[in-house]
């Protein structure tokens, strides 16, 4: 047992293999560093299992693993992240997120500062986002097997009754939506791993999506797809989703939403933003008679203020999706082949 | 797209960061590899959450990450251990599992054929324990950022009624019981890096408790504590519920089960015992008089066989593990301090 004030430690000491040895170093690192700051009446039971009353419906449950390197960037951190990262993946499906759990590979020699500041940084989201982390796990793994720190959390939420949300759902005919402006994570992460600088810094979109969602599907239970364009982005979202349901999506180019200082970065680095990745942004598909009144509802909130129709399902047995471009024609967007940019989130 | 076959693939090819870059290539590995094996019809949905129904009762939940090396050992690997010790946790707090969320984080270069080695080991325990994986997550990092394979399993399940596990629940005058031989894993995973040879092979004891958990529980809904003596083995386990239930524990070191070829490694190694991690037993605290009815359970269950009360709850305001010694002495047996073996599970 040590006398040194634990405090003090975290903000010169750096991760050592007794934090993940099951010791009493670790039983500190988790008292005075994760529960400190993660607080909440179930964490606080103690148990390696967190015990919760669920409000009545079906349970959805997600998991994600997040290796975004760099670790602090423009808008966020792999702590706020992995928050909103996987409360997006319930929303999804049209769930209220109930709880999140937290794990942590951290690698020897990783700066105790950096983890404290990732650990309050998840607290702050998780906070603002009123889901609690309700247990979570740490290992270390030696130098130069890990990269500073990995990530995954796993949320629940309960599906009201009468929404079905799913992948498989989107039908010819129906409006496709977008909640805001594409490709601003992608390009912010880049941005900070390339030393790139701007006038203006572009700052991540990372952020939890659960509102937006709970007040689309209060007023449209019938939505039929949600997704969050994240790996791959756009395109790729929308490929698994016309390959899912079987259909075709026409896309207007003139509609999508693109930030000018990132379709400027993206021009300069050859990406094509339809492709970059999104982490507070969401595809919408439903009957095109709700569409209007679900942009209404998207753009009163501060995460849809951009929201647009940007195209419609239609009727194709090879499930391409073709985008209208400006000058008359049209070009068909393929899935991502091979790598764009790795480690993303 | 490609005419390759994916599965000749996955016995030449190694894993590459377009596995992870949200494109083709990652849904092929999804595809080809993760749902063929662990096919369920929950994970078959394609949702990036699953939705299913509970049984009534409070939710459990927990997570557990696993950095085990080497990912092979004998008696298991990193896939059936990371299905065993996310059930185990739940089932510690006396919870009936019902899902389970597998993320993995690979390491560039990582051959395919371990992957679905692994893959395949996680299934058949995820079939075994009757407990499907119903959603998932891959991530990829650079050759030298990882170490093949990292696994974090999330798993929920239902408290039945009237069941209040908690490590601060032991009182003085309970009995201590525990499930079997401890060292088993530390000491399999141990020799497998040192390539220590014996004559017989030393197996881990991984293995899903939820089964023995379940009859116990049914038998005695009213059991104090529930602990599977993990990282820092039985010594740190009975330390943690010490000081979580502010009381003494009094142990009788005869009555430890050790097996002999464990404890003639241990000896060779100077290691003790009682710090090892076990990854199939658990410690059971309960009323004296509910003792011998909990034991004649355990030793009916395959995983219980050598089930023992092995010592009792006493007052001590040092909340201290104590151990009567075979001379008649008695010694302490503090926290694990340092780290006595990392990367065990």
């Amino acid at each position: 047992m040590t006398s040194i004030d634990p405090q003090a430690k975290f903000r010169t000491g750096a991760v050592d293999m007794t934090h993940g040895g099951g010791g009493r170093a670790m039983a500190v690192l988790i008292e005075d560093l994760f529960h400190r700051h993660l607080k909440n009446t179930i964490l606080d039971q103690g148990h390696d299992a967190a015990v919760l009353e669920m409000p009545p419906g079906r349970l959805v449950m997600s998991t994600d693993a997040h290796v975004i390197s760099p670790l602090f960037f423009p808008g966020g951190d792999i702590g706020s992240l992995s928050v909103h990262g996987t409360l997006n993946d319930l929303a999804m499906a049209g769930a209220r997120p109930v709880s999140l759990t937290a794990s942590f590979i951290l690698e020897e020699g990783f700066p105790l500062a950096d983890l404290e500041r990732i650990v309050i940084s998840m607290a702050r989201a998780a906070r603002e986002a009123g889901v609690p982390v309700v247990s979570g796990d740490t290992k270390v793994v030696e130098k130069g097997k890990g990269d500073g720190v990995f990530i995954t959390t796993t949320g629940v939420g309960v599906l009201p009754e009468g929404v079905s949300i799913s992948p498989a759902a989107a039908k010819p005919g129906q409006a496709v939506l977008l909640s805001g402006t594409i490709g601003d994570h992608g390009v912010a992460i880049l941005s900070k791993r390339e030393n790139l600088t701007f006038e203006t810094e572009i700052q991540s979109d990372s952020a939890a999506l659960h509102g937006l969602v709970g007040s689309m599907v209060d007023a449209v239970p019938g939505i039929s797809v949600l997704r969050d364009p994240t790996r791959g982005g756009l395109a790729t979202a929308l490929n698994e989703i016309a390959h899912a349901s079987k259909v075709g999506v026409m896309l207007d180019e003139g509609e999508i939403p693109v930030r000018p200082d990132v379709e400027g970065v993206c021009e300069l680095l050859g990406l094509d933003p339809l492709y970059v990745a999104n982490e507070g942004k969401l595809i919408c598909i439903c009957e095109a008679s709700d569409a209007d009144r679900l942009l209404e509802i998207m753009k009163a909130h501060p995460l849809g203020q951009n929201a647009a129709k940007i195209g419609e399902i239609v009727e194709d047995t090879d499930c391409m999706v073709v985008m209208k471009t400006g000058f008359g024609g049209s070009r068909v967007v393929d899935w991502l082949s091979g790598e764009q940019l790795p480690r993303i989130c």
